[in-house]
């Protein structure tokens, strides 16, 4: 190759690094593995590697999460660029976070012993290298942030859910406790669900309606601004 | 420096681009610069440059925008990072883009005839270099997103404002025209509007109303979700 205009241009390690959050039907966790490498071994950390020559940051992000941890097919969102110039204690490195959320059952099996991931409860996450604590901060806030508008947590529900279950993914997503009433009323108007005939009686004798999403309502919304969760500026 | 542990991994050429939007007061801009530098001399641009080993993302965004247009003191924010292999023809480069709306008025000072910096309409913006097209398209998308929401178009106004104005800014930067009286609803509904006794009758008999905002209620709602656009999913 011939020598490049750019040459005498500073030339930087980029890192990707891959913040996976969980639901399992009740908690939400935070995927975490041990380091691997120096400088750090043997420290918890998010999931992450350097770019390659020959990749975009996309490509990048879905190889070291799938190299680490077994998973694929997961959708990543490109979340931000951190660039402190004492990030890495080793040597500069700008990184860029990409973000998830998944429903745990789905992908367990990808997630073989094989790997040295582990999934831990959001509320008891161990500290994390580098600057890996504020990533994970920053990007729960803009998790929050786009579950309170746009209907991407359902998702990580069953087929066949009652609205009990519904609040719980929200409750845990946001850490809080939802007036019932409210919540409820709030989410129905939304009219993306179709109540079924069966009750759910595993927690109550009055027992819980089952729903189901209505799919092509649920595409038609994706866009859309719906405001989920009341003031959820207060969660952010 | 000793040699880094993670010396034989490759390293990246890391360019910053600034998206900048204007309003004067009528329409939306975007601000230019023909590019300075080889590959595609002379061809127009947004202000871009090379990070260098001593500043982080957020300073090298501050520098190259000073440097290319005059530019101080801007509230630049992270946008996305932009990363396929060829988006520069002479060397890989990732670029991580910034941008940021202004008010053209208070900064046509600092935009001096020394520079090569110009303002163009939105709809008759040049043919831009590299992936710059694409940038554009992306962080309009994402600045129209956010005032859909949040109160963050009203710092272009001036102090006194009439409800056609605050009409005008929020057509233009969403490319349409807006139904008067649910616009001037919703708009009201917010209460971050105190109306003044004067009236502007330039263009009118019957004359507008000024209001000014509301600083107290406007700083406390900086965050909250308002959705100040109606179906702002169409606008995206």
């Amino acid at each position: 190759m011939a020598k490049s205009l750019y040459s005498g241009e500073y030339h930087t390690l980029l890192a990707v690094d891959c913040i996976i959050f969980g639901f399992d039907g009740k908690d939400m966790k935070l995927l975490l593995i041990k380091r691997g490498f120096e400088p750090a071994i043997d420290k918890w950390s998010l999931m992450g590697g350097f770019l390659r020559e020959n990749e975009t940051l996309d490509q990048a992000a879905h190889r070291i999460l799938h190299q680490l941890t077994g998973l694929k097919g997961v959708y990543l969102e490109q979340f931000q660029a951190f660039s402190d110039l004492k990030r890495d204690p080793e040597e500069r490195t700008v990184s860029v976070a990409y973000m998830a959320l998944i429903d745990i059952h789905s992908y367990e099996k990808q997630i073989s012993d094989q790997y040295h991931a582990e999934w831990f409860l959001l509320s008891k996450k161990p500290r994390l290298i580098f600057d890996h604590n504020r990533m994970v901060k920053l990007a729960l806030r803009a998790l929050r942030y786009k579950a309170a508008l746009h209907p991407i947590l359902f998702e990580l529900l069953p087929a066949k859910f009652t609205v009990p279950q519904l609040q719980t993914l929200y409750e845990s997503v946001y850490d809080t406790r939802f007036d019932k009433r409210n919540f409820t009323r709030k989410l129905m108007s939304t009219r993306l669900f179709i109540k079924l005939k069966g009750k759910d009686k595993s927690n109550s004798k009055k027992g819980a309606f089952y729903y189901k999403l209505d799919r092509r309502k649920y595409k038609l919304k994706q866009e859309a601004f719906l405001n989920f969760v009341p003031k959820a500026e207060k969660f952010l």
